[in-house]
């Protein structure tokens, strides 16, 4: 679910690393932690690190450092490196990278990088940043209403999806317009051959890509919600904001350094 | 899961409703929008609405009504009603609240609630409202580490907790331990008798009951966590403080109420 540091305490100890842990042990860390060694680093070190890492720990990794310097890693990585990077990126968060790199640059990676990957980084980098289509993610979990609770838990026994897309489940029709949404516990308790349709909440609040990202965060707020769905202007589901990027976009700068600093006294 | 105003199109519409609407229309809206509505009306009105609501509906509404004012609308009410509905609320929301009435009704009401959900509030409140203990919440999800996977779903299947409580699944031993977290889509895809303590994730990062509410939200944030657990000096699991709160901390000051005003052009 989460590899924190390996904290066998309660976190009051100092963090372990800095600068001289030896590469092989960095992967090891959480990717937030490895995202601070690497911003204490040269551009020459960082290169080395996105180097050897595995892919998708490099992606977690990356999208967890400083903007600005997500660009200056990628435009000093070798082209097929960066691209096989970006695409195990949440694509939400490779759209915003990409839009920090010049144009010419960002036509090249977009080229390199896999096909389905690319137009979801694509149809992303069309809304504007401060709208939910710029903050929006195109990873969800779309369960065709026709499935009953035990096929719907078959497919994701199959698909073994990210726990971060399986605490909201949307409900699709065939031509892909949102019908409702579930939780995973609903799926769970409801007897298997019940329809997802009828476990479903239909009254499920959407905003369109165009909805301000204040707006997006007001709403995720005031209902508690952990996502808020995207849809077009025919009602397909498009893709989803998640609390954590709300969390992100609230946050005073330099609070998430903060935890690191303050429990190492 | 979530049953917001019925946004039939996407949320550009204006809210349907003011002042106007008979108490019986209101039990159908969002919790959160029956607490708008209630902050705009008499004292009076207020009383009356909560003592009309069901009484999990009232819970729900009043922990989204401004903190002063939910503490004139308990001090409104007769106390064995006031009781009933602070037995409904979560913990932690129900213990801010007491924390605003003067000790003497304080004590009154908490008298008048079940013994079990008393001692919940009454433990809360013996921590700072500015710690992880002030705003973590008692109710979560433990299972005992001996349970199957199948074991812990048909335990979910019996009890049919809150959605909310079901994202992270924390592992206990006998002296209620924490001995590690998974998910509920952990649980879902793996094979019916592997153990919990097997498919859990024993590193698992949480905090004291003293932690500072910032570093707190600073953590949640940094690991882009729905939740972070908090344990005391023997490492026993006493609550979590959930990504809700920790949005409700940093958001600006009317920055939930936007939403209405907002879409309502």
């Amino acid at each position: 679910l989460v590899e924190p540091l390996e904290a066998t305490e309660t976190a009051t100890h100092p963090p372990a690393v800095r600068l001289t842990i030896p590469h092989q042990k960095l992967a090891l860390l959480h990717p937030a932690d490895i995202a601070d060694v690497v911003e204490e680093m040269t551009a020459d070190e960082r290169v080395a690190v996105f180097q050897q890492l595995d892919i998708e720990t490099a992606a977690d990794t990356l999208q967890e450092v400083e903007p600005e310097m997500q660009a200056a890693i990628v435009s000093d990585l070798p082209e097929e490196r960066a691209a096989d990077i970006l695409e195990e990126m949440d694509p939400d968060e490779a759209a915003d990278l990409l839009q920090d790199l010049p144009e010419e640059r960002r036509e090249e990676l977009v080229d390199l990088m896999q096909k389905e990957e690319a137009q979801d980084v694509e149809e992303l980098l069309t809304y504007p940043e401060d709208s939910a289509g710029g903050i929006m993610t195109s990873d969800f979990l779309a369960l065709p209403g026709e499935l009953t609770a035990a096929q719907a838990i078959d497919l994701l026994r199959e698909k073994k999806p990210d726990p971060a897309l399986t605490y909201y489940l949307y409900v699709v029709d065939p031509q892909e317009k949102l019908e409702g949404v579930l939780s995973l516990r609903d799926l769970v308790v409801a007897s298997p051959e019940t329809r997802v349709t009828e476990i479903m909440d239909p009254n499920i609040l959407k905003v369109s890509a165009e909805t301000s990202k204040e707006d997006v965060a007001s709403l995720i707020a005031k209902y508690d919600l952990l996502a808020l769905p995207v849809v077009d202007a025919r009602g397909r589901l498009r893709g989803t904001v998640t609390v954590d990027d709300v969390v992100e976009l609230m946050l005073p700068r330099g609070w998430k350094k903060r935890s690191g600093r303050t429990l190492a006294r």
